[in-house]
């Protein structure tokens, strides 16, 4: 069962209160170095393939200005990461940037988390209260217990804010580690009902990070904890967004999009099925519909393995062969596949 | 605590009775397609990342002679995959092949198996009962509960070969489905001690494919259960054995090789990280020393959140920064950086 959390609205998304666990991303580079129209169209990319919310660093005012000209249009809600400079979360509050985190690390002072949540309250933006295990707070930095100060340094801002009345946060504590990363969550979860962004941070590469990732989350969400993820690795957004939609639904959080049963191939194989599956890769991510595929390498084992695949493609000799409940629907040249197998998938939504 | 199990022995690995958990690959392709040079290279350099044995499907006769051949120079055990035809078992163990895979779902009559196990009871080749959910006994293969259904099928294999007092074998239980996969091991090896080779089959795609193998292989090693794993995703042998070594590191099953802490990178980034990590990944792969190394976009938060690693490296304006403990070592040009971090790498260990 998923812990009971209080809602948090991030513009049309809500974080929390029993609504579907969400996925996100960060983009990955300064906004200042590349063209508005292009990251407006890589964020519409990212909302089709099923990313929720974007989150962009802006470590300076015109990155604020940005963000907000990005956030007037796009389909998804936008977040800021603010570390240090508390002027930065109040600027990008001056446009419809749905949600800010911020680093109690480095944020400093009382008196400027109360700047923030005043204009956070006047503008319905909600906070992130980003717990970092690198940058923790002066005086539980060197805490040997990571899990645990991770924990008091969330404590000491949920205080904060529940002095002042301020309830639209979600929060979250990560731990490049594994081990500390789910005992924080574990102990924090057990406290308050406030949603819990969950990650693994400074993950690593595709591999290493998206195994890491997957450990902890696989962890949390399986003690129902955790109502927004992001998969936080060295690699493109988008790796990120599909990762986070595999997670979820590896841990059956969701049904929707296309499960790909596929072989590793092997002397057996006589089609390219890696090939075969970056070709249709773009096609599948767009599929919303929930379908199980097979891309099989050869004809000995493929359509039998795979028989319980709403449909199925499978080297045979030199063909291809794309089958359906064991039967098979077609038979067509390599060259021909990938768009004979998408008619077929087209036809059967 | 890991589960106690019999140790068995494929060349000079033991898989099980304490044993550390082995990581495996397979071989993709034909193997009368390729020249046996490359693929014994490639068999070296697997080795040297970390692979502990590699397994070749063997649809022929002519196959089993070439893995004959690679087989008595291989730097590590083979194995061969059979199914359907017992008499390419039979072939193989002319060889020095060191374990023979057969699927129960295929293999067929029961005279058969005591033809496979009396050869291997000459030889000291090992045997696999490889069991698929996908290609299931006939009998077994419409069970409506999957994971019952491969424990049968498994079962009545150990039955079997403890009637012919053949007890060097290792047992698998494969679905697609990582719920199952998990059902049926964990419900298997209540039942016997025979080690386990755990994996989740035709997973997919690296990402989702990586997904569920993590997801079903962290469930399995964290109550104690697998002794050797293969990581079976459409993607390269080599991706398939750092996502294993990957895996047990992650479930503190192995201290070896280096932990790379890697931001995602974001607007604040000034270094490109994801280039920089591939620049050195074969690097990285080939240490076994127990590292972490932090590869970092930004000063601003780079040193101080990786400041527990060995060794790291971080983008600071048109610089690239090499720290250690927090402390900055050396400052180079992004294009030394690669060179000048395998020095200082190479320095430490």
């Amino acid at each position: 069962m998923r812990r009971p959390t209080r809602g948090v609205r991030a513009g049309r998304l809500i974080i929390g209160g029993g609504f579907p666990v969400s996925v996100q991303t960060m983009w990955k580079s300064p906004l200042n170095a590349v063209s508005l129209v292009d990251v407006a169209a890589s964020l519409r990319d990212l909302a089709t393939m099923g990313s929720d919310l974007v989150r962009f660093s802006v470590p300076d005012e015109q990155s604020a200005e940005l963000l907000g000209r990005l956030a007037s249009e796009s389909p998804i809600p936008l977040a800021a990461d603010i570390h240090f400079d508390y002027r930065l979360a109040l600027r990008c509050m001056d446009f419809p940037v749905a949600k800010i985190r911020i680093n109690p690390g480095n944020i400093g002072e009382e008196w400027k988390v109360r700047e923030v949540i005043a204009k956070a309250r006047d503008t319905g933006a909600c906070l992130r209260i980003g717990v970092n295990a690198g940058s923790l707070p002066a005086g539980l930095a060197d805490e040997q217990d990571q899990a645990a100060a991770m924990v008091k340094a969330a404590e000491t801002e949920m205080e904060l804010l529940e002095r002042l009345g301020f309830h639209e946060v979600v929060f979250s504590l990560k731990s490049s580690d594994v081990e500390s990363t789910v005992d924080a969550n574990r102990a924090f979860a057990a406290r308050c009902d406030y949603p819990l962004h969950i990650g693994v941070t400074e993950a690593g590469p595709l591999i290493p990070g998206l195994v890491k990732s997957t450990l902890a989350m696989g962890r949390l969400l399986g003690d129902g904890i955790g109502d927004t993820i992001r998969v936080s690795l060295s690699a493109r957004p988008e790796d990120e967004v599909l990762a986070g939609l595999e997670i979820l639904r590896a841990c059956r959080l969701r049904s929707d999009g296309v499960n790909v049963i596929s072989c590793p191939t092997c002397g057996r194989s006589s089609f390219d099925v890696r090939k075969f599956l970056e070709e249709v890769s773009v096609f599948i991510q767009s599929i919303r519909a929930p379908l199980t595929l097979a891309v099989m390498g050869c004809v000995v084992n493929g359509p039998g393995e795979a028989k319980k695949a709403d449909l199925g493609i499978t080297g045979a000799g030199k063909m291809a062969i794309i089958f359906k409940g064991g039967q098979v629907l077609r038979r067509v040249n390599f060259e021909a596949a990938a768009a004979a197998f998408r008619e077929e998938v087209e036809n059967l939504i």
